[in-house]
């Protein structure tokens, strides 16, 4: 008697040990983003940060970030996880352009490169995206907090960044010219 | 008696005089823009693109476009070109990073370059521009046409641009990851 | 008695087995490069095709290509393939930063998107990389040849293009600034 | 009796005078340079700086730059000013895309943007350019240091750079990706 196979209900998402071999085999793919604010002539004025409760209960600052499940675009990564991250009102505006401002590279050894993650080889494409509605954190976020290019770039906050993501914030105010002197 | 001088209203503008002696001076210090409509991932479906008469009478097509003026911003220019072509309620969503997606360099001569100005050497920053308003075109266009890329890559389109500007309507493109095959 | 094990020659490589459960599961993550000959002043002259046998043994013309390993940094799976696809005598001048001029996703089923790989989704950075020195391709490519922006862009050569990618040579010369008209 | 008029051996060049009514009239057009000295990787392992004598005989650091001329095209004026400020045997590879790492605006009036030109309004395409070779520099140049992007960065070296060219400096590490955390 044939078996009737119910089709994949959550296609591209992974049981626990499915994931974590993966992990062991190859890079895994991530879309990031950073949030922000800006001026009425498009220049940016806050930049977002999520505030999370690490799984030792630790408080730490973090980025919207996911993995691309297979099967789903780039885009559509950022936009679901954008909406995980900064919930169904905050109409982020998804770049045009699929062209990311920075590759960034976690690797699992500490000390290797600036960025880390205890758990895999992740690389991620980074994007800037405008976020024009109310921010509502969803998941494990509790906060989302809106700091001027000065505060994001103080040592105190780059330090709290999860996995050196300071950097990567350094990196969007440099690329949309606010980088503080 | 001291004479009272009058501030100039106008700051930036030049004579006809002193702007055509500049322009055979110096490069001349352009943006321009490629208006977009964009579908909810943000993926581009439409550019626009406007119909103007020439001087002679003939009909052109042509990109949002204008000088920077002295002691004006990247942005400022960028913003207010993109009113006096589309008019007060396009709503365009400037970009939050400085760098044009190209550098488009117009030159006197025709043949020298694919693009060509006949009044000057010019120096274009050109940005891709998404607009969610209602575009009313003002000034010397006539009307605003959204096109498919499909549409905005035929022949035909191609050639009615003004000074060459179908190659950067391609480049857009490309930029956005839209080109047609 | 302790088992000693010796360390794996190949670390990144997968078997056949776990490269094909790893592909249903993820997105792979390639890096892509087109390479090119840049006159004195550094504009691009001409761009680099693969010709290559398939398993069916036609013929189709492609990029150099390859997966980024587990562990492996974006800029050496760059590195790696160049030599791979182009001899140890090629000298690329690997780009400073680590922003590609597009990201090309590759879907398995076809007609989906531009881009189709039959045996996975696929996300490419892809590269622009000037080369200095001989090409000698090896493996399975047999010749590589360079092409003018005309010849590139001909119709007959794009359909040549595996899996799609004419549509990145196109989106490479225009990011190049010399896409022809 | 016609008059010969010999042609102008330095075209582009203006008089001191009329340069000066030029630069009172419309932003001028520059190229700068960030020299880069990569590892075999291709990753950055120095950025250049120029030590100059100003007018009044202080020392200040600064970045390759120069005047685009009227008829010269961006990548022109980048080789002449590279070949200026570094020699003839520094053997820089021009980038292939005329897109710069960043648009740098310096207005006349101190303390309005973080870049500042006591002379001009100036807009800048500022270009990350790895050189192969010896630099000599000459003119006005005194030295050209290599500082590793920690030196680079140190609050001293950048309070040093002219016009606020610090901060070109920190947007040219972030855009290769190694600026310090």
């Amino acid at each position: 008697m044939a078996t009737v196979r119910t089709p994949d209900p959550n296609p591209g998402w992974l049981s626990e040990y499915a994931l974590s071999e993966t992990r062991s085999r190859v890079p895994m793919l991530y879309v990031e983003a950073v949030p922000v604010r800006v001026d009425p002539l498009g220049a940016v004025e806050h930049v977002g940060v999520l505030l999370r409760a690490t799984e030792t209960g630790e408080m730490s600052r973090s980025l919207v970030s996911g993995r691309v499940l297979h099967g789903e675009s780039v885009r559509g990564a950022l936009v679901r996880n954008l909406e995980k991250d900064l919930g169904p009102t905050a109409f982020p505006q998804i770049p045009a352009s699929p062209v990311p401002f920075t590759v960034a590279e976690y690797l699992p050894i500490p000390g290797v490169s600036p960025l880390h993650d205890p758990r895999q080889h992740a690389v991620a494409l980074v994007f800037v995206v405008p976020v024009a509605g109310e921010c509502q954190p969803r998941q494990d976020a509790l906060e989302l907090s809106w700091l001027s290019p000065e505060e994001a770039c103080a040592p105190g906050m780059l330090a709290e960044m999860e996995g050196g993501r300071g950097v990567l914030v350094k990196q969007a105010l440099a690329h949309l010219g606010v980088l503080p002197a």
